[in-house]
């Protein structure tokens, strides 16, 4: 998607250590020109895979997820890393490591919110190693839902993500693939 | 705003302590429709207030934030409760009280997306006591900004926080305003 694509170039900033800021249109900062543009376009792309319900982690997968939502009618349910009062005793609850904390989170949705016979499509801001979409994929397919597709704002091809999801045997898509970067260079996937 | 306080009265549960628990269309699932038009009537609201920048906390702040933001084509700035890698070391930062968690929570804002001179709308889920929202107040303050007007989804009027926040001098508006509640009664504001 090339309006991402060039935000990127323009205010992306490789760290280092795989990290792409983003901080001020994604992560932190968002732009909700930008954001409900991504939303638009991952909703064109899995219009015909018949979901019921998007699905997503806390922080950052919550904006991508709920502009595609409000371009596809559908409900998103946004799992949590920290279970609140108002959450029942029994949960979905997974473990995943977090890339950029350094250390492993609990990923947690209520039942109340996650049925059998769902059709789940996975939206997140990044899909880098693949390893929070996987405990998504772990919490509905827990509950006896069906995953239907996974879509990405940004993926990084290189921490192999993909190849990993692959085996699910859904649409993957991502609006900016990025095969390579560094410090003063970003190369986007062919 | 009559949408959202039917569907309070028809989903959302009293638990005790004064928590309301609005998992099903707010905090853990979100209806987009319903957050769309919530966006909508703050943005209607707030339409003369001049606000440049909307602010919120993250997390169930982003969704009504997000949506408000759409409508005002704003970008929208959520502090965040831990320091990601990709923040600059000098931060500006406040503790808050959270009546949900039981505990003190940090709100971090990067100095890099608020600036003096920035005329800010607060946005969020609830207005209970206020802490989280003077919390926001002081970060904006801080950094030179301006607060132009405080919006949320769900005022709790019995928890004080619009009189906490009223010597701000600065329109505050709720979309559904609890005058009190029991576990089998919400009475909603005159």
């Amino acid at each position: 998607m090339k309006l991402l694509k060039e935000r990127i170039l323009k205010e992306g900033k490789v760290l280092g250590n795989g990290i792409l800021k983003v901080d001020g249109f994604i992560n932190h900062q968002v732009e909700p020109g930008l954001m409900d543009a991504c939303g638009a376009e991952l909703a064109r792309r899995f219009a015909g895979v018949g979901a019921t319900k998007i699905l997503t982690a806390e922080i950052s997968g919550i904006a991508p997820a709920l502009t595609t939502a409000l371009h596809m009618n559908l409900p998103v349910v946004y799992a949590r890393k920290h279970k609140p009062i108002t959450m029942p005793d029994q949960v979905f609850l997974t473990l995943t490591p977090s890339h950029t904390k350094g250390r492993t989170v609990e990923l947690i949705i209520s039942p109340e919110y996650l049925a059998g016979g769902e059709r789940i499509l996975i939206i997140d801001d990044f899909l880098a190693t693949g390893a929070t979409i996987l405990g998504l994929v772990r919490l509905a397919q827990t509950a006896g839902a069906e995953i239907v597709g996974i879509g990405a704002l940004i993926e990084k091809l290189f921490e192999g993500g993909r190849s990993t999801l692959k085996e699910l045997g859904v649409p993957i898509e991502s609006l900016a693939c990025i095969a390579s970067m560094s410090e003063d260079h970003i190369t986007f996937c062919e």
